[in-house]
C-alpha cells in the first residue's frame, strides 16, 4: 500500500501507527440495487453465481429481491455419504447440523417423516375429507390436492426454505381477514384437524412446514398497513406484511422497522414475532419483548384475542401477548402486530478491524460502549479462521493485511454525522493508543461499508464450500463466548480430526467462531469435508452439556421448530418445561397447532 | 429581568427573539443532598416543612433518604367530609381517586375491608394456627402477633404507602433466601393459607398490602447483589435489593438502572418488576418488559422457577418470566432478577419551554425526536392550569414569564456534552424559528435542572392543597392525549360545577392534564374543595368509557391491585381476560396468591 494512502486517514496527530487507512482498489463497486441498505451477504460475494431461487419465494413476492436459497455446490456436497450412514434425525447425536445435510438441489428432499422415525402422526388428529375442503373454499383461496394441486403446486408450502424438511400437506389455506382465520381455526379444532401457520417460510428450524398432512395456513394474503402514527412512531399491520415492504413504508416517513435480518424480503412480521426474530439491530434496538406494543391473534379454538393495543404503557393484567412472541405457531395464529419504531438514522459508519486476544475483544467492547453509547448499532466479532476461509472461497482480499486472531466490526448509527465521526475517531485513537486493536479500516462511502459487512455476513456461505458444516447458534455468558471454540478445536485436534500442516486431509477443516458478540451470541461452526460419525462424537453431547452448565441457550434466536424441540431440556429446567407444556395445553387443548415441534405437551 | 442577562443564553444567530435565557434569582440552590441526582419534588418545593416520615420506610431503610408520604394538610384535608357522605369505594363511582381520600395522619386508615363491602374473606382459606406459627418460625424471623408483636409493630406491613389501605395480618414472615420462600409458600399452598409478596410497599394501588388476614411474606431481607457483568453490563441480583442501591451499585461501575422513578429511595427491584414500573426512562430505555432477561421465582406450591437467564437471546419456549413482569404477586414471589443496564450518561440537559396549541406540542414532539433521537431521554409535557397551581401553591416564580397553554420538560442524557448542547441548540433554534415554541429556558447547572423538573414532579403534591384529587392514570393514543382533559373541563363547565371568574367558590378548582407525553401517558387531575358525589358523577363512568372507545388503558404504569381490579374490563376484552383468568388457575390453583385483587379468576 503507498505512503501516502496509509496515512490518508490517519486518526489524530497522537496515533502511533497510522493503521487506519482509506479503503484501496480491491473495493468492487456493488451493483446498483433497488436501495441504498445492507444486501444479503450471498449476493455481494457470489454475485451471479447463484441461480436457484425458492420458487415459493418468488411467487409470493414477484416484485422484489427475495432471499435466495443456499447453493447446491457449496452446503450439500456431503450428503450422499451421509444418507448412505444411514443416520437418525431424531437421535442427539448430529442432530444440529443444518443446511449442510440437505439433499443436493435436483434430488427430492427427505421427508421429515423419515429424518425423524421417532415423530408419529398424531393418532387424534382427522384426515381432511371433501367436505373440509368445500368449507375452506367458502372461506378463501385454497390449494388442494383435491382440486387437482400438483406436488409441484404445492412444493413452496411443504418445503423449507433450505430444503432441509419435507411435509406432506395436501391443503393450504390463504385467509384474507382476521375472520377468515378464525373460521378457520374454530373448524380445524371442532374436526380436530392440525395445522401449521406458514409466514414467509424462512424460518431454519423446519417450523413452519408440516411434518404429516398438517394444513398450512398461509398468512400471505393479509398483507395490509392498518395504520402508522407519525408522531410516535407506532406502526400497526397484518401479520403477513413482508419485512422489507414495512422498513420501506416506515422509511418514507422518517422511522426504521426496530428488526433487521438478511431475509427481510421475504420473511413477514407475523413470521418475525412468533419466532421472536433477533437480527442486526437488536444490540441498539431491544428485542421485539420490548418494542411489540400488540398483538392480534386467533386462538386455536377460533377466538380472536385482540391485544392489539397501540400503548407504550397498559398495566390492566398478564401481559398476554409476550407468550405470542416466540411461540412459533403453537398456541395461536398472529394475524396482526403493533409496534414502535424508531427515528431512521441520518449517518452511519462502519470500522472493522483486528485484536490480538479475545480478552482484549472483551475490552474493546467495554470501551466500544462507553465510547459509542447511544450511536452504537453492531459490534460483530470474527476469528481468523472465519476469515481466512471467507477469503480462500471468495478469492478476494482481506480489507486487513495483519493476521490477527479476532476482528470486529462496529457499526454506529446517529443523527448528526460529524458528531459521530468525531466520537467514532476518538475510540479508534483510544483504541490504538491502548494497542487494544492492532490494525484497522473505516469504511468512507456507503458501498465500501457493504463490502466490509460482507466480510461478516459472507461466513456461514463460504464456510458450505469444503463439504458439510456443523452449525451451532447459541448463547453464552459474554465472558466465556469464545471458550466453546477453544474447547471444540482442542477437542478435535485431541481426537487427531482436525487439519494440520502435518495432515492437511483430516476431516476437520476448521473450527470456527463468529457472530454478534453485542448480543453474546455465538456462531460456532465446524467446517468438514464430509459428514463423519467422528466428529458428530466429539461435538454432541459435548456442546449442550457444555452450555448448560453456563445457563446458555442451545438456540439463541432460531427458536425450536423440529430441529431443537428434542434438546431443549439442556436449556430448560424441568419447572420451566412443565409450565410450558401447561401452557401448551391451556391454549390448545386439543393440540392441533403445529404438532411434532417446539416444546411437546405431552414429551 | 436585565437585558443583559436575556441575552446571556440566546441561540445562535438567527433566532428571531432571545428567548431562551439564563436561570435568575428564583432559582433557590439546592440543599448538598446524598448524591448528585433529581430528587423528588415534594423535599424540592417543600424543604422542612415535611416530616412525617413513613415508619415502615424508615425501618427498613434507616441509612438512606426514604421517599416521604403525603402531607396531611396537604392532600388528606377533604376526607372527613367524605366520610360523612358515606361513599361506597367498591361501587364504580370515584373508586378512581387516590390519595386524596385517606384519613389524616393521626386518624386511623379505614380497613380496606370497611372501604370494599363487596370484598369478602375467602371461606376457603385457613386461619392461622400455632403449629403454622411454630413452623414459619423455624424457617426465618417472622412478626408475630401470637408472639407478642402489636398493632403498631404491624402497621407498616398492614398500611400502604398513602395510608389509604389498609390490612388486618397478624403474620409477617420475611425470609432470606429462595429456599425459605419455597417453603414458606408450600406450606401456604398445602394449609390453604393466603399470602401477600410485599417489597417496599410503596406501590398506588393497594396491591401490597393484605385485605384480609393475609400473611405478609415481606422481601426486605433478600437483598444481595448476586452479580454483575461489566462487560455485559447485566446485573443479577435479589428482589428485595432497593432501586436506588441497585442504581448507585451500578453507578459505581459506570452503568445506571433502566428505570428511576420518585419511589426509588425504597422500592424493591423485585417490586418494580412485579408492577411493571414505568418511570421516568421509559422513554429512553423501554419498558422493563424488553430489559429483565431472567427471573427466579417460586411458584404458589414452592417450586423454584429458575428462569434466571443472563442472556440476551434466549428463544427456547415460551418466554415465561415475562409473565411475571406486571403479574403483581398473583401467580409467584420473584426471588430475583436478572436485567441488562445502560451506560451512565456523561452529560445531561434540560430545557423548559411554553407551546401555544396541542397540536404544537405533538409537532414538537415530532421535531424533538428528529433533533435529539437518541439523546432524547424525557419529554414531559404540562398544560398552564397544572402550573399555575404549582406556582400558587409554592409560591414561587415559574421560569416562564409569558402564560402560553402548554408547557414541554426536554431532557437529554448522552455521552458527550458539546455534541448533546450542539444537538439541543439547533432543536430550540429550529423550533423558535418555526414558532413552534413561545417561550423557553434552559437550565445551566444541576441545580437549575433539579429545579425545573421540580415545575414538573411537584403538579401531584400541590394539587392536593385545595382538598381533594380526583386522580385518573391512563394511556391515550398520542393524537388525542390531551382532549380528554378538554372534555372533561367542558363538561365540569356544562355541570355549573368548574371554579370561573363568575363563580370562584365553585366545587371544582381544575381539571388539569400533564404526563409523560413520551410515552402517552397522561395523568389527568381533577382538584375539588371537596370530595363532591356530582363531581363523580359527572366523571365516572365517562372517562372509562371514553378511554375505552379509544383502547386506551385505564392503568398505565400503576397497575390494578383493590383500586381498578373491579374496572379492567374497560381496557381489555372478554378473551382477554378468560385467558387472564386461566393463567391464574393454572399458576395458582388455590388462589392464594394476593387475593382480592388483580384480575380475579373467580370474577
Ligand atoms: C437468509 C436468512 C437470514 C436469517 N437471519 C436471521 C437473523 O439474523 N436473526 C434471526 O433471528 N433469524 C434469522 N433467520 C431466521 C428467521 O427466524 C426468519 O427469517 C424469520 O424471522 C421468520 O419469518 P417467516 O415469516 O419466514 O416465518 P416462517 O418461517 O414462515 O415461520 C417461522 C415460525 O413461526 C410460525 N409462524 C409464522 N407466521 C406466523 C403467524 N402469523 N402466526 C403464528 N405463527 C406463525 C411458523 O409456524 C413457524 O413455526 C434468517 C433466515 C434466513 C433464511
Ligand atoms: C413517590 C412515588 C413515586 C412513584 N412513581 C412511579 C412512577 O414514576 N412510575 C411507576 O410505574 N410507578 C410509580 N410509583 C408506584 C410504583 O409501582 C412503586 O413505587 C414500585 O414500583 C413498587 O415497588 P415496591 O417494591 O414498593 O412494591 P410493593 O408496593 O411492595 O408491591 C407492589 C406489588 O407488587 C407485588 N410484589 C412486590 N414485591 C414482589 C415480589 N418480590 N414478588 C412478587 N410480587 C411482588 C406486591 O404484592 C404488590 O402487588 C410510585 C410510587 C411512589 C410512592
Amino acid at each position: 500500500m503507498p505512503a501516502e494512502q496509509a496515512s490518508g486517514n490517519k486518526v489524530g496527530q497522537k496515533s502511533r501507527r497510522a493503521i487506519f487507512r482509506a479503503r484501496d482498489k480491491y473495493f468492487v463497486p456493488a451493483k446498483t440495487r433497488r436501495d441504498n441498505r445492507r444486501v444479503p451477504a450471498s449476493e455481494q460475494l457470489q454475485g451471479s453465481k447463484i441461480s436457484a431461487m425458492n420458487p415459493s419465494i418468488v411467487l409470493r413476492n414477484a416484485t422484489r429481491a427475495a432471499v435466495r436459497r443456499p447453493l447446491a455446490q457449496s452446503v450439500r456436497i456431503a450428503v450422499p455419504a451421509l444418507r448412505v450412514a444411514g443416520r437418525r434425525w431424531a437421535s442427539t447425536e448430529g442432530a444440529a447440523t443444518t443446511a449442510a445435510e440437505t439433499e443436493p438441489t435436483k434430488k427430492v428432499t427427505k421427508l421429515t417423516a423419515d429424518s425423524y422415525p421417532n415423530l408419529q402422526r398424531g393418532s387424534h388428529f382427522s384426515k381432511i375429507t371433501a367436505e373440509d375442503v368445500a368449507y375452506f373454499e367458502s372461506i378463501c383461496p385454497i390449494i388442494s390436492a383435491d382440486r387437482g394441486a400438483t406436488e409441484d403446486d404445492l412444493k413452496p408450502f411443504n418445503q423449507d426454505w433450505m430444503n432441509k424438511y419435507r411435509g406432506q400437506t395436501r391443503l393450504v389455506v390463504k385467509p384474507k381477514s382476521t375472520e377468515d382465520v378464525s373460521k378457520i381455526l374454530k373448524h380445524c379444532n371442532e374436526r380436530k384437524l392440525a395445522v401449521v401457520p406458514q409466514g414467509g417460510n424462512t424460518g431454519l428450524v423446519g417450523g413452519s412446514v408440516p411434518v404429516f398432512d398438517e394444513i398450512v395456513i398461509n398468512m400471505a394474503s393479509m398483507n395490509n398497513i392498518r395504520s402508522f402514527d407519525e408522531v410516535s412512531g407506532i406502526l400497526t399491520c397484518d401479520a403477513g406484511v413482508i419485512l422489507e415492504t414495512a422498513d420501506s413504508y416506515l422509511r418514507e416517513h422518517g422511522y426504521i422497522f426496530p428488526l433487521d435480518l438478511g431475509a427481510k424480503g421475504s420473511c413477514h412480521v407475523g413470521g418475525n414475532v412468533a419466532c421472536n426474530a433477533g437480527g442486526l439491530r437488536l444490540l441498539r434496538y431491544g428485542s421485539l419483548h420490548g418494542t411489540v406494543l400488540g398483538v392480534e391473534a386467533v386462538l386455536p379454538d377460533g377466538t380472536i384475542l385482540n391485544d392489539l393495543s397501540q400503548l407504550r404503557k397498559n398495566n390492566t393484567g398478564y401481559d398476554l401477548k409476550q407468550l405470542f412472541i416466540g411461540s412459533e405457531g403453537t398456541i395461536g395464529i398472529i394475524t396482526a402486530i403493533s409496534i414502535v419504531c424508531p427515528q431512521k438514522p441520518k449517518s452511519q459508519n462502519v470500522a472493522f478491524f483486528g485484536v490480538e486476544s479475545f480478552d482484549k475483544v472483551q475490552q474493546t467492547f467495554v470501551k466500544t460502549k462507553q465510547a459509542l453509547s447511544e450511536i452504537l448499532s453492531a459490534f460483530e466479532m470474527m476469528d481468523s479462521n472465519s476469515q481466512n476461509i471467507v477469503g480462500q472461497v471468495t478469492g478476494r482480499k482481506h480489507p486487513l493485511e495483519s493476521k490477527p486472531p479476532f476482528y470486529i466490526l462496529i457499526e454506529t448509527s446517529g443523527s448528526n454525522p460529524e458528531h459521530d465521526s468525531e466520537k467514532l475517531n476518538a475510540l479508534l485513537e483510544d483504541l490504538m493508543e491502548n494497542e487494544f486493536i492492532s490494525d484497522g479500516t473505516l469504511a468512507e462511502s456507503e458501498t465500501q461499508q457493504k463490502e466490509l459487512w460482507a466480510w461478516r455476513e459472507g461466513i456461514a456461505e463460504a464456510l458450505g464450500h469444503f463439504g458439510g458444516v456443523y452449525k451451532y447458534d447459541v448463547s453464552i455468558p459474554l465472558k466465556e463466548l469464545y471458550v466453546l471454540v477453544d474447547d471444540v478445536r482442542a477437542k478435535m485436534k485431541d481426537a487427531g480430526l482436525l487439519s494440520t500442516p502435518e495432515n492437511p486431509e483430516n476431516v476437520v477443516v476448521d473450527c470456527v467462531g463468529y457472530g454478534h458478540m453485542g448480543d453474546s451470541n455465538l456462531h460456532l461452526n465446524v467446517a468438514v469435508r464430509q459428514f463423519d460419525k467422528r466428529v458428530e462424537k466429539v461435538l454432541e453431547p459435548f456442546i449442550y452439556e457444555w452450555i448448560q452448565k453456563r445457563r446458555g441457550s442451545i438456540s439463541a434466536e432460531h427458536g425450536l421448530g423440529v430441529a431443537k424441540s428434542d434438546f431443549v431440556q439442556y436449556s430448560r429446567g424441568p419447572t420451566e418445561l412443565a409450565v410450558m407444556k401447561g401452557l401448551k395445553t391451556m391454549f390448545d387443548p386439543n393440540g392441533i397447532m403445529n404438532p411434532y415441534k417446539y416444546v411437546k405437551a405431552n414429551a
